[in-house]
Parts: structure tokens; sequence; C-alpha cells
């Protein structure tokens, strides 16, 4: 088989780096180009040290690019910086089979006016949106594998859009009440300059933040909307962690009427259970179950009142949600197995 | 003035380490005895090093106490062992002026049915337990001044109750689908040697427990449905974080009908204004915001939701949710500033 | 006695904030003025929000400064714009009593030669460098009491120079063959936005930085020249911690001959036996021992080798390496008990 | 080729687990027995949540061991525990074919009257004792190949060694006065309960710890005793880091007579040439660069003083300290690519 042709545009952040990890780890794809513009020239290595003695492709500017010679291409760009990116693509691209695989919030809301409304930008890239497939691997499967442009969910949603999406395409909880309370580690907020992301600024503590106005619920509502075949509105606060990775979101939902919690379990196992990267599980489960990893493991726990239930899911951010499942979406986009190259076992402790 | 003669049982956990660094800095407190019974005769400095060259008594046995000497004893044992040595203590103690100050579950719940049932361990010293004030101080300071045996709260249930009580005694919440999602610093767990507080367990991670059952729930539902004057259960998930110090509660809540999410917080206030503790905040909230400090900072936000809030509260699990509310609740027993001893300005970072 | 009125210049930096924990607790000293230039017209808890409530006067510009109202300033600028300010404060200042307490490298070195050849900048204040007196206390005491300008050690200094003065003022190590290998906490890099200072950048790792060439050296040197009284050179290499505060030097010399590591231990123990702050310890001790307060611990330890001796020393950068000596030095000038202020029983943990 | 059944004694510590993690990762190995008498009959993942769903054998006793139907075995028990039970395999093993690769302290001296000196133990299994080959693989290639029993070396000496062995070799270096200064993450004192280890008695401090007498001083000074073709003693200084994995040494060398620091880095690049793990880098380097690596990065610097030099090593203490070694030993055992199974790139952040 030829090796697939894989460029990763804004290779320098948190993002392309977790990429690079895993398409080295990827028997069919080849890094060809890194782009990441103002370090252009440089070596990877001498922004990210660990990766001395790598082989991997000096860091070029976007228009070094040489579409006809890629497969595909990972978008790692900031939102808004995005479109704009992929607007040019689309523009001077004449390889009709490139791939275009985007991690940033950019082309994960259907309508545009919600994306205005939420990101506070008119977007600039509506016909390419149009074509954007949200990629939610075990859920979009079949749309995925046709896609042009496939539009990775964030990570928080993923991490809550697994465990709810088939409970209410079940009607087995309520679409009112939902309530999702997640903690990140600060990795997810990327390698930017910020005060709130200095060592001092986030150890010893946790902080909420975005409360009640956060952006990713816009994307967990548009897909939550979808699955449960109506309009709704759910609570979502996140909070920062002192750890560099992982999301753990613990997610309260409303039982409809005869449902117990076994049902929920059972739902999920059925829905899931030839899938290799998303686990239901039994114990008390924990961010370090999944670090390094594309898992995503869920538990389904009673709660104190009869009527509810507690969901516990965690996930790598920069993995399943990120990077891990950008990979594996390009998997499906190539006919591939989908855990190709994604294979790892959990670092612990 | 004379110095109140203090005596504290079970010095040599995380909570009675607190009490000392709190106490010596009490201009009216003389520590007198230290009770360590596995390590009587030691020093506290050959258990915790930071003490080295600070002044203070030889860890003794409890029956090496003399009750008449002493005007408070500070109990710091774990659960089912505190209700044992207090019932000792009644039964030996003939000085009527001794002030007991109890910091674990054993006479936190009114009523010895309940106390069995979330503890598994039938009560043995109930005529004491009906004698125990609730001591969380801001909402029963004046049943506190009166009593023989303040039961301090647990840490999670000060940093739910503070901020939900007046809500519900001005009717202004629901008192359905109260939802407390905490998560809390390791010292949470003391000094035990258990595999779950290792610190390659611990750090990088973040683990939920006890999902729908942890005992905190009982003495959460006990006070609220107090409050709101009617029965009512709470869902509660508590989480152990890789800090040492610190919880962080974010509290989700129904608005009664016609209640803004302004009215919340002008009550909070209202309900606060001459505390020196408990503060109402604007800006977002963080847990390193109170470390070793006994204040709780609370901030009510609003919702995605028109009919719901979102409640933020952190406090110092050691210290306002354990020794340092412990020492308040002795600064009013013996009639003195409510704060004393208890100013210390934050470290940070 | 009146209070001591004390401006602080450079006020929203990581010293800055640690000198206001101190003198907030220090019961001669009134904060009257909070330098923070491209802040001023903010409130503190803008900039920390662990400052909610605490009364303090709003930041303001340089030039807003009234010297005639003044007693103490404190400099927390970077080096180079300490020297400016100082330069523009002697120029200006009219008021006769005003004492100038420097936390910046700027007068810590006796030869602008010096200076300008490790820090690459020719010193533009030399007549107030003459002036200064390097601020280790408890080496230099006689001399700070009556300084017009204290130029407070380097914290990497402090932890070094505390064991080893005295040593070699008796001529008991070897002037030659110094090695100090130290670790310190981040906030040692301030509050500055540096990739290298960001949360994933430095946690889950440790790195030596400077190595052979730390402007440390520089200060180390000097001040071991003099105890030694002969010209020396030593090893020294900072390494970067994954923690806020804490610095752990450990330090290895070469015993002269028939000197004993007890003798060693014997001649720290007398140079200090008065000290509040400097304790030499028996037990192995930790960063942890000191977090939060003025306290320098040090141990002597055999080593392998006969003929040499290995010491530990730890110091809360923040405090005894930076603020908390700036106020002990303050102590001095204003005649006043060293320890005022300073007196905080460590948090643990 | 048939896959190397392998089993591993001692499964549940954090090597044992390591060694899961590098073993499924094997194309040419299967795990066939995992031991651990305390827990044999459980599954793996009732002790290790992130195992959840991989599959693995149950665990069993060592007596449940057919040692007919090995070709490995790993030892991964506490030093005394490993002799006790190495001799009772090599009593009851028929199977000529069986490699064993032990990975305590046990094996590693040569001298038993020296393991009893550092160990307080009388070595019970000389015998085997005398046909143990070091496992510095890097080093000790050729006699590994033919070894039946291999001593993999301690995770100190390991990033010790690799630096320091080529220089003595070529004489570059003096024989006295190296000095070692070591700082490590938590796990390497493995997942036993201590209270030295847990979470709260570990973050935010560093402790130094076995000063002037930790055990690995004699592992080193026995290699570099070989190295140097002389007797010599070395200063060594193990610390304690708030860190998972781990460790930075850094290392004070005298230069001998007409050597130059060039000259040093040029001797280990030329040794290390070859070699897939050994990199000797011109970055500032940091343990995040090695983590979940086989790798050992190391770096040559000037020291202040020019008759000396700086050298910096680190590597992952639960890989190329010890279970990684130990796989890349057993690949040369078994005549296989030395890094085969090992290639891991590294996680960052």
């Amino acid at each position: 088989m030829n090796k697939i042709k894989a460029a990763i545009i804004g290779a320098s952040g948190y993002t392309g780096i977790e990429l690079i990890r895993i398409l080295l780890n990827h028997k069919y794809v080849e890094i060809k180009a890194l782009v990441a513009n103002s370090n252009a020239g440089s070596n990877i290595d001498s922004l990210y040290s660990h990766l001395n003695h790598v082989n991997l492709p000096v860091l070029c500017k976007i228009e070094d690019l040489d579409f006809s010679k890629l497969d595909v291409i990972f978008g790692c760009l900031p939102h808004t910086k995005s479109q704009e990116f992929f607007s040019k693509i689309l523009k001077e691209n004449k390889n009709p089979n490139l791939k275009l695989i985007d991690l940033s919030a950019d082309f994960r809301l259907d309508d545009p006016k919600n994306y205005e409304k939420w990101y506070k930008y008119e977007h600039i890239a509506v016909e390419i949106q149009s074509k954007a497939v949200y990629g939610l691997t075990e859920i979009n499967r079949e749309k995925i594998k046709n896609a042009e442009l496939v539009a990775c969910p964030g990570c928080y949603p993923t991490s809550a859009l697994l465990p709810l999406i088939p409970l209410l395409n079940e009607s087995l909880i309520s679409a009112k009440n939902i309530i999702i309370d997640s903690h990140s580690g600060t990795s997810g907020a990327g390698r930017a300059l910020k005060e709130t992301s200095l060592f001092c600024e986030v150890n010893n503590s946790v902080k909420a933040y975005g409360i009640g106005s956060h952006r990713h619920i816009s994307e967990i509502e548009q897909e939550l909307t979808k699955a449960a075949n109506q309009n709704l509105e759910i609570e979502f606060t996140p909070h920062l962690l002192p750890i560099n990775r992982g999301i753990i979101s613990t997610i309260y939902v409303d039982l409809n009427e005869n449902v117990t919690v076994e049902k929920l379990e059972k739902c999920l196992k059925e829905k899931y259970k030839n899938d290799h990267f998303v686990k239901i599980c039994d114990h008390e489960i924990s961010i370090s179950d999944v670090i390094s990893t594309n898992n995503c493991f869920i538990s389904v726990n009673k709660a104190r009142s009869a009527g509810k239930a507690i969901i516990i899911s965690v996930i790598d951010n920069l993995c399943k949600g990120a990077s891990g499942q950008a990979v594996q979406n390009m998997n499906l986009l190539f006919k591939m197995a989908e855990s190709e190259g994604l294979i790892f076992n959990p670092i612990y402790p």
C-alpha cells in the first residue's frame, strides 16, 4: 500500500505535536509537511526537544505546500484562522482527492448564524462549512467515510456526546435538565502565552470558567438536539485542572419514565459493543485510565434520586478529544482499519 | 485574659496539624496537650519535620489528660473512634466548664438511626449526640455559643451549605433538583496509608468516587431539609484532585418562579454582609483564592437556561472545612472575636 | 509607635504580592502605596483575586509617589529597571530618612564592571551602588542597620551562602571545589509570560538551565570570596521544579585537614544559635518544611568520602529568598525585632 | 517466528505494569503468565483499571508456572525476595533454554560480601549470582547476548553510568571527585504503602534522602571501578521529586589534563553513534524529553571552572531505568533487533 501523504498546518501547537506522535506510529502514513509559519525554516525539535533525533520535515510556510503531492491535510489552527486557510486551499487546490480534516471549531456548527452568535465572527467560508461532516467518529461513521472535510469535535463535546447521544436516540433520558460538569487538563488551552496558563497560576488550584456561556455549549446542543429530535438547552461548566492532559465529565440526567440505570448502561454497551475505543466500565474510572490513548471510558451510576443517573466519562483531550479522533477519521476516509496507528497501551502511572 | 487551655486528640493527623498551625497563631490559646496514642512519648516534629524548633508539648496518651486543667478539647479522631472517646470523657470529666469540639462525623447527624444507616455502625453515645450542635458557624452562631459539644461540619458540606441554606430559607430556589458537584484536594483523605492516596495514583488524574452514595449526602440533606422546611434529596458527587488542599463545589439550582440570579446574589450578600469569612465575589473564583485561609468565596452565575443558576463555592478543606471552623466555633464558645487567630493572608502563589 | 509607611514598586509581581502578604501581618507597617505602572488605577484584586475584600491602596504610577510621606520603599522591579527607578528617586527625593530596599539584582555586585560582565548592561547608577549593603541578614546584620539602600540577595544565593559563609570564615572547608546543585520552584521566574513557565511545560518535568553560567554565580562567588578571604570559583547548577515555591540546595564541600562533619555542624549551630530563622536540623529536610515561612533549614551530612560533606539547605524562595528577607532587613533598619511580622506557622501539607 | 513466551513475576508493581505496556507493543512476545501471589485469581484490571478491556492472563501464583512452556521470566520482585524466587526456579526448572531477567538489586553486585554490606542481608543464591551479567545494555551488549541471567541495573545507576563509563574508559576524566546529584519521580518507590509516598507528602516538595549512603552507590562504584580500572568512591545524592516518572542526574566531573569539554562530548557521540536509545544533545534537556520512552538524553556542558564539566542525563526510570532496559536485554538474548517493541514516540506534554 502506498503511504498516505499528510501535512499538518499549525504543527507547532499541542494538537500538532500529538498528531506527530500518532502519525509516527501509523504504518501507512508519511508526514510530508509540517506548517508553522512563524517558525518556518526551523526544525521542530528546536521547539519541542523531545523530538530530538526524530526524523521529520523542516517546518515550512503554507505557501510552500504542494497540494498535488498530498492526500490529507490536518488543520490545527485556531478558529477564524482555520477558515481563512481552508478558503485559500479550496481556491488553489486542484487535487480532487485531497481530504481535509480540521481540528478547529470553524466547521463544527451547521448554521453560520449560530457560529457568528457564539464566536462573534462572521463566517467567511460558508460554502465549505456546508460540506463539513461533524467528526464524532462512533456516531457519524458512515457520513465521515465520504466527507471532503471532516470537522473534528471539541474535546469537551467528545466526552459528553459519546454517552449522551445513544441515550437520547433511544429516548431513555429526558432532553431537559442535562447537566454536564467537566474538568480539563491545561493542554486544552494550547501553548499560547496566557497568564492563566502559567504554572504557578494553575498548580494547586481548580477554576470554573465560561460558566453558562462556554462556546462548546453550541456544539453539544446542536448534536444533542439532533439525537433527541427536539430543541434542548444544556448546562455545561468547564473547569481548569492542574494536570497536562485529560478530561472528566460528570453528567447528571433525568431518566424517562420506567427507565432504569441498568437500562442506560445496557443501551451504551450495546451501542458501543463493536467499538475499539469506547468502553462502558463497571469500576470507578479516572482520567489516568485513558491518558495517552484514544479511549473513552464511561460509567453509568445510580444517583441519590431514583429518577436520575450520573454518568462519568473520561478521555485524553489531546488524543480522543483532538488528534487521535482526527486520525481515526482519517482512517475512515482512506478505508483503513479504524484503529490503525491508534493502539496505545496506556502509560501508567 | 487567661489563656484558654486546649488539648487536641488525634494530633498527628492533618486536621490536628492544621489546628496546631492556627492555635499557634491565636493570642488567647495555649496548646496544653497533644494526644496521639500510637506515638505517645515522641515529639510531634518526629512526625512533621516542619515543626522542628516549634515549642509544643510532647505527644501523650488519652489517659494522660487531666480534664480539670483543660478548657477545650478538639477531637480529630476518625468516626466511631470519636464517639468512643467522647463517651469516655463524659464519664470521667468533672470539669463543668470543659468545652468539646469534635471534627469527626460522629455527632453531626441528629438521628442515630440515620447515622447507623449511613455509617453502618450503631451509635454508642446517643446521649451526647443529643446535646451536639451542628457547627456551621455562620448559620448556627447563636446555638453554638452555648453548646457543650460542637459537631463541626464535614468539608464538602461546609462548601455546599453556606451558599444553599440562605437561598432555601428565603424560598428563592427549588428544594428539588439541587446538584452539587465537588472536587477536593487529597488531604481530605488524611494521612492514612491507602493505595488511593499514593502520589503516583493521584497525580495527573481526577476520579469521581462515592457516586450517589457518599456519606456527606446525609449531612447536607439534613441541614438543607431544615432550611427548606421540607424533605429533600440532593445529588452530590465528590471527586479527588491532585492538589493538597482545597474544595471547589459547582452547584446547579432551579430558581423558583419570578426569581432571578441577581436576587440570589443579593440574598447571599445580605446574609453574609457582616461575616468576616464568607465573601460573595464577582470574579471567577479559584481554589487558590482561599488556600491557607478560613475564607469561603462564593460566586452566583447565570446558567445557560433561564430557570437555573450555577453557584461556585471554594474553601480550604483543612481550614474552613475543618480546623479553621473548629477554632471559629471555639471563639464563639469563649466569647471572643469570631476571627481571633484566624486572620491569615492567603499564600499566593 | 507610629506605623512605618511603606511603598512597593512593582507590586503586581510575585515578590510584590508576597511583600503584601507579609506586611499585612506586620503590626507596625502601613502599606501606603502600590506601584504598578501598567495597571495604575486598578485594584490589586483585579490581578490577584485572592486579595478580594482585603483593604489595600489602588495601584498607582511611580510619579504618583510622594516621597515625603514614605519611610521605606521596596523595589520589586526587574534588574536594569530597578537602577533606573532608584536613580530617579535619588534625584527627586528630599526625605533624608527614606530607606530603600531593593529586591532586584541591580545593587548586589560591588564592582560595576562585574555587573556589566554578568548582566551585559552598563550600570547607570554606580553612585548608588556604592552605598548599597548586601542584605543577607544573618551575615551582614550590623551593616544593614545603618544602610540607606539594602540590596537583598537572590533566592539561590541566600540558600547557598547561609551555610557556606560561616564554614569558610572558620576555614573548615576548602575554597576550592564547592559545588552547589540547586532546584527552585517556578515562582522564581515571576509572573512574566514565558513559554518555559507554562503549566504544561513545567509540570511532570525538571530541567537544568544556565549550566555553568547562571548570573547568581557572580553574587555567590563575591560573598564567598569575602568569607574565604581568597578568590574562588564555584560550580552552581540551577534547575526548574514543578512546584510553586521553594528551593533546595545540595552542596558538596571538601573538608580542610583534620576537620570532621561534626565540626561543620557545630560551627553552624554556634553561628546561628540565636537566630530565629536559620535552623540546623538532624532530620532529612524537605522543601515543604519551610514553605510560607522565612526559615532556612540546613542539614550537614556525611558524604561517601571521608574528606567531603554534603550540606542541604531549604528556603521558601519568595519569603526568605526575597520578600521575607526584605522585611527582615526593614525590621533592622527601623530598630524593630528582627522577626516582627515574620512569624508564620508553616502550612502543612 | 514463534512468539517468545514470557512470564512476569511481581506483575502487580509499577515495573510489572510497565513491562506489560512494553510487551503488549512487542510483535514477537506473548505474555503467558502474570504472577502476583497475593492477588492470584484476580484479573490485573482489578488492580489497574487502565487495563480494563486489555486481554491478559489472570494473575496466578508462582507454583502455577510451568517452566517448560516459558522462554523468559522477568523478575519484578523486591530484593531478597528475588533471590529466594530465582533459587527456587533453578532447582525446579528443567528447561535449558529458559532465560532469566531480573529487575531487582539481588544479582547486580559481583561480590556477595559487598551485597551483604550494602543490603544487610546474606546472599542466599551465590551460585546464581556468579552467572549474572550486569544488564547495562549499551555497555555490556556482548556479554548479555549469552547470559542465562541478566541483572538489570538500577534506575539511578543507568542514568549515571551511561555517560560516565565511556569517559573513564578513555581516561578523559578523573576517577576522583565524581559527584552525581540525582532527582527521581516517585514511581521509583513503587506502589508500596509508605507515608513518604503519599500524595500530600510528596507534592509541592523535594527531599534529599539516603545522603552519602544510598545502596545504588555500590552498584555505580562497582561499574565505574571497572571502567576506570582503579578503585574509586563517588558522591551520590538521590532526591524525591513530585512527578510520577523520570530521573535527572546532574554530574560534576574533573577533566584530566589537556582534556576539553568538547572532547568529552565527542567521546560520547562516538561511543553511542550507532545506538538507538542514547542521544548526546546540544539543547537544554529535561525529564519530559524522555518520558514514556527508552531513551537516555545526555548533554555535556562547560562548567564555571576550566578543569570541570557538568553532564546532564535524563531517563524514564520505569522504562530505560527498569522495564524498557529489561526488554532491550531480552531482545539481545533472543537475537532480535535491540529496539523491537521499544519504539515509543514520547508523550508531550
